[in-house]
């Protein structure tokens, strides 16, 4: 353990739209928190902007949790698609410590959502832990025998490109069959597009405007599944099922005791989605555990920045 | 460690059709082995073999790894369908440990023989390997971040019950697109005998007589698909293809390093048959590396005995 147990910590969680922050305490209470757009200008901007966040802060933190959407091996975040200016692998931790004089530990931020929801979310008290983050795609982070997992190359938890059907819908990546193909809000909105314009009936574009959205967030799907419109009913039920068949997957390679799903759309529906999740998946597993559970993510919007702060905390100590 | 880092220590590997016991020193070498064939009238009976066949050993081992085919849980064998008169959960180990005077390490078979290759065989220098065993059906075996996984409740490592095709090929499980129903031998026998009794024009009935054989081994596989049968290599093909899409589902979730495939077809065929896998898996792989390999089992019937003594050797100390 590091040096900053009892210390307040900062847990960061850079996303492709905004960067947030956090001063996390010992009980992983997020006790202040900031937040701006991410700069679109590469990694220095990113790290002088993450500096600010945490200038602005009331307290400084001895230890700093940065989270990053993409791989992360040895310090070094390997490619971040969604990060604009982010061309080649960069070692972004280090820019932040160098700006802030505090230490960085640097992680994916699936990854470190799963963590936060291990120790303080819906994962209390789980060993073997699936997160599963339902957004534009599927992102995902493990906890196995009661320890993070990265994987051999930083690049472990990419459970939305598990396949569930060889051939099946065109994903994102470019490959078919992925979960996300299935399960993402992006494919998810493409189908209800393709849907519409082959005049399927449908009252999905009247709910996202008596919404005064423009496009088919978590609420609008909440919305347009209790008014029982078909379409809507049809697309969150094939996304249902991918997850149970990919989840199904997952537990009999892993034999996890507890999914944990997060994101837009378990926000919106709440358990009555994870219900839904786990009756899917459970024709596919091969042995079945009433100690085996799925869940939906507690932490909300906190989840990578308390992981991200667990993992700063727990870090060995070292200079920045 | 335990107290029997140096001693010899034996490795046990309770099959359907054989038990194996070998005698295996530090260096991970088999010293000495003895085969009986498993009695089908229950537990005892099993652990009687076990220990007789110790017994007959030239020395008596400091502790005894005892791999079953079923998952483990804290000691307890919990099912095994391909042992006869297994009707419930059982301390097999105790049992042994009871008979033999000797300490006694329970674990899954699979899981072990992933563990023998990665400390004395192909596996050596990963720090996440799936082992892949192709046999009558497909086993897995998982060693994560330099540790043997065998997950919440014991039952990790059935990645021949990954799904790759959701509603494809019916499964010995009952289920639909496993892997296993692709790439075990018993689906792929099926496969041929329904292509056969379809009229479909293949050598690979000649091919099995003039093996002396009357089944489709693995031998005769590997004659046919030499022979270029079309039959034989559209199922051999079928078979790498499904193997491709659920090491890339795995290697997406898990970020492995090393894939170890063993059994029948891959000791036949060699090194080719794994190459041919791997260039199977690529396409699906997120993240390629080329750090990370697919490589044949090096240690033949060794593995899971091997791997049982490590487990055994490596367990704290106990009294029988």
């Amino acid at each position: 353990m590091g040096g900053s147990e009892s210390q307040v910590v900062a847990g960061v969680d850079v996303g492709g739209t905004n960067i947030g922050v956090g001063l996390v305490n010992a009980d992983h209470d997020v006790t202040a928190e900031a937040e701006v757009s991410t700069p679109t200008d590469g990694p220095q901007a990113v790290a002088a902007a993450v500096a600010s966040l945490i200038a602005s802060l009331d307290q400084k933190p001895g230890a700093i949790g940065l989270g990053v959407p993409g791989p992360v091996s040895d310090g070094v975040l390997l490619t971040a698609p969604n990060l604009a200016g982010f061309t080649e692998p960069v070692r972004l931790g280090d820019f932040v410590a160098e700006r802030t004089g505090v230490p960085v530990v640097l992680g994916n931020d699936a990854s470190l959502g799963a963590v936060g929801e291990w120790v303080a979310g819906a994962g209390r008290g789980s060993r073997f832990l699936l997160g599963v983050w339902m957004g534009t795609g599927i992102g995902g982070g493990l906890v196995l025998d009661g320890r993070p997992y990265d994987g051999a190359f930083g690049g472990a938890g990419e459970f939305g490109h598990m396949i569930v059907q060889r051939g099946g819908a065109l994903c994102g990546c470019g490959r078919r069959g992925c979960v996300e193909a299935y399960a993402g809000r992006r494919a998810m909105e493409r189908e209800a597009e393709v849907a519409i314009a082959a005049g399927v009936t449908t009252d999905l574009p009247q709910i996202m405007r008596d919404a005064g959205k423009d496009r088919l967030t978590s609420k609008v799907w909440k919305a347009a599944y209790e008014a029982h419109d078909p379409l809507a009913t049809t697309i969150l039920d094939q996304a249902v099922d991918a997850l149970g068949v990919a989840i199904g997957s997952a537990v009999n390679l892993l034999d996890l005791d507890r999914i944990v799903v997060g994101g837009g759309l378990p926000e919106k529906f709440g358990q009555d989605l994870a219900d839904r999740i786990a009756e899917a998946a459970e024709p596919w597993i091969l042995a079945p555990s009433s100690h085996r559970e799925v869940v939906v993510a507690d932490l909300g919007d906190h989840s990578g920045i308390v992981g991200a702060a667990h993992v700063a905390r727990s870090a060995p100590v070292r200079s920045p």
